[in-house]
């Protein structure tokens, strides 16, 4: 059996990243990986635009399409004004390839508690990847008091639905790894929940819509009516409740923008970004993913953090068909953590990325 | 002189903080307030939606209009399903009196470290407040793929220029103050600084605009352009930052969704929403209003927290040219946290509402 993952380092520390991930990715042993390995190693991202005009290139998308099981993208730099004909890459990316949820695990483990978090915290973030305001449909006008400028933020029923029953799912799916592996080892041992996040007192019609429908996936499939609770939360009490009681959360669904504005605050309460993985999941496609952004600050001194990477390529194995594969890699990373002799600055230490890579690579 | 002040308590624990902030302006001696207080008592809110089908009645905006030099709002309840007709008073009150900067000043003191807070923090947020997601102008469409809904967000050059205006003006009275009263009070010690938060690698044209407007006051004003120090976050890392970071932080100005999930964030580092107070700011009129909801699971029983409800009394003062009176509630309420001894629950103490607002009136 063969898979083969596209790689899409894209700008600033992921080209650093990347290859930490596909490191680790072949450091594999076969016992614990049933399948080849194949790499494609593919364009994308600012700096690609600056010489060529296009930020995601139609090959790109073509490589993907016919040569790759999965992939795993960097991060992006965003240009520091307006330029003329630039769209985000890995937003486009996950548009064209209808990689319709985005899936962020957030959990403490011994990082956090070493940077000074307080509460533990055990939370997936299922964001809405397709919609909302990262439609892109904005246009400026000329009005009486000067310019102004209108960006619509689309809700639907299908996207919407589709969350939904992603975060459902993996609400009972968590809660079966929990009683797998016994309620000691994890954080959240409630029955299982699922927190959908909206402002539907200021947005009635489109947050409603997005409320109504996820709790209809709810209402309508007995498995999840059953097993799984239900709570609502304003986006804003969300961001506070999350720092108040950061332990108080299993599954959160949120629109797009919301759940990129809570995975980020998340990643604050687990010691650093350079932690918290994604993956960028459709029906037929998925796209590991640092939450991480590409830290031009940092980039090209061999110091980020590859741990998010690294654990989105997880992500990538646990989403083929490779669950064996991806926890050696889970295992592999938290035991790294756990030892905390190799830590990049970000951490606390002053290891490089590729120390930790090789260490990592160690523990397989 | 004469100085009135209507009073919209609205729904759940605004019922109990308005009156509370009323008693408090009430113990204020005659040599601090050099003003004859007088109080309009008005409706607004869900509950009295409710009753008599419209949650901002066209009397409450008569009589602030044509009695009362400014206001207090309590806190609105959101219906917990979609109700026709309904729309929230406060977003109402925030446009028809043109009240274009919400301006909440969070800042840590001997609370926040009680209840654990790591790191001091004193920021103050602007947020635009007349226009972006809360102009409300959302429809719901019937698609090919089940329904569809388009909200659209606005964005002006003029309301982000007064936005960026206030931000800029309060950077440099914030200096003015620490000079005043010494560095050794201010957790901000830097040169006056602006962070402008916006998203725009996502929303180039309308955060695009903000971005370009707010930077254009900057750079036309001489006094800000020598005097302030500009920096720019994106909405997530922003909010990932202020947890690292909270004291990286002077004045943060943000277009008014990505303000009012900030603020919440932030009140969460001060140790209680309980605690953090806002100004409702047009050129002529000014609402004082809690930061934090209504807070339906502990409404009625005397234990809310009033704090938020007195500051805001506070910045009420100062807005209509009270200073004196504004401090000596500033500094009452400081004692009455420090000695810690008493505090409502959200605090971790167990005083009552009214037993906090006495013992203000005592310090005053
Ligand atoms: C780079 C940016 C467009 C992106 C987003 O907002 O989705 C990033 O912040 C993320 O979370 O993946
Ligand atoms: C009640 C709600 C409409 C309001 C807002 O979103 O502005 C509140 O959260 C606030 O911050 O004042």
């Amino acid at each position: 059996k063969q898979l083969t993952i596209g790689l899409i380092p894209a700008d600033g520390i992921g080209r650093e990243v990347i290859p930490a991930a596909r490191q680790v990715l072949e450091a594999l042993p076969s016992s614990v990986l049933a399948a080849r390995l194949g790499f494609v190693e593919l364009d994308a991202g600012f700096e690609y635009f600056q010489k060529h005009g296009e930020a995601l290139p139609e090959e790109t998308l073509a490589a993907l399409r016919s040569d790759c099981d999965g992939a795993l993208f960097g991060a992006v730099s965003s240009p520091s004004h307006k330029v003329a004909g630039y769209s985000s890459p890995i937003v486009g990316l996950r548009k064209k390839l209808d990689l319709y949820a985005n899936v962020r695990p957030v959990v403490s483990g011994a990082a956090a508690t070493a940077s000074g978090a307080r509460r533990a915290i055990d939370m997936l973030i299922i964001r809405e990847n397709t919609e909302c305001l990262y439609v892109k449909d904005e246009e400026q006008h000329e009005g009486p008091d000067g310019r102004y400028a209108v960006a619509k933020r689309r809700i639907s029923e299908r996207a919407s639905r589709r969350a939904g029953e992603m975060a459902f799912a993996m609400a009972l799916q968590r809660d079966g790894m929990r009683r797998l592996v016994g309620d000691a080892d994890r954080t959240w041992k409630g029955r299982p929940k699922v927190t959908i996040v909206h402002k539907s007192n200021v947005l009635s019609v489109t947050d409603g819509l997005w409320r109504e429908t996820v709790r209809g996936v709810h209402a309508s499939n007995a498995a999840y009516h059953a097993g799984v609770d239900v709570e609502e939360q304003l986006v804003d009490s969300m961001v506070y409740r999350m720092f108040r009681e950061p332990d108080a959360f299993d599954v959160v669904v949120a629109p797009n923008m919301y759940g990129d504005i809570i995975s980020d605050g998340a990643a604050a309460l687990v010691g650093s970004l350079g932690l918290v993985p994604s993956a960028n999941v459709g029906d037929n496609f998925v796209v590991g993913e640092p939450v991480h952004g590409s830290a031009p600050d940092i980039a090209g001194r061999n110091i980020a953090n590859p741990i998010a990477a690294i654990r989105s390529a997880a992500m990538l194995l646990e989403r083929t068909g490779h669950a064996a594969a991806a926890l050696a890699i889970y295992r592999a990373v938290d035991c790294v953590l756990a030892a905390g002799n190799v830590r990049t600055p970000d951490l606390g230490g002053s290891s490089r990325t590729s120390e930790v890579a090789d260490e990592v690579c160690k523990h397989l």
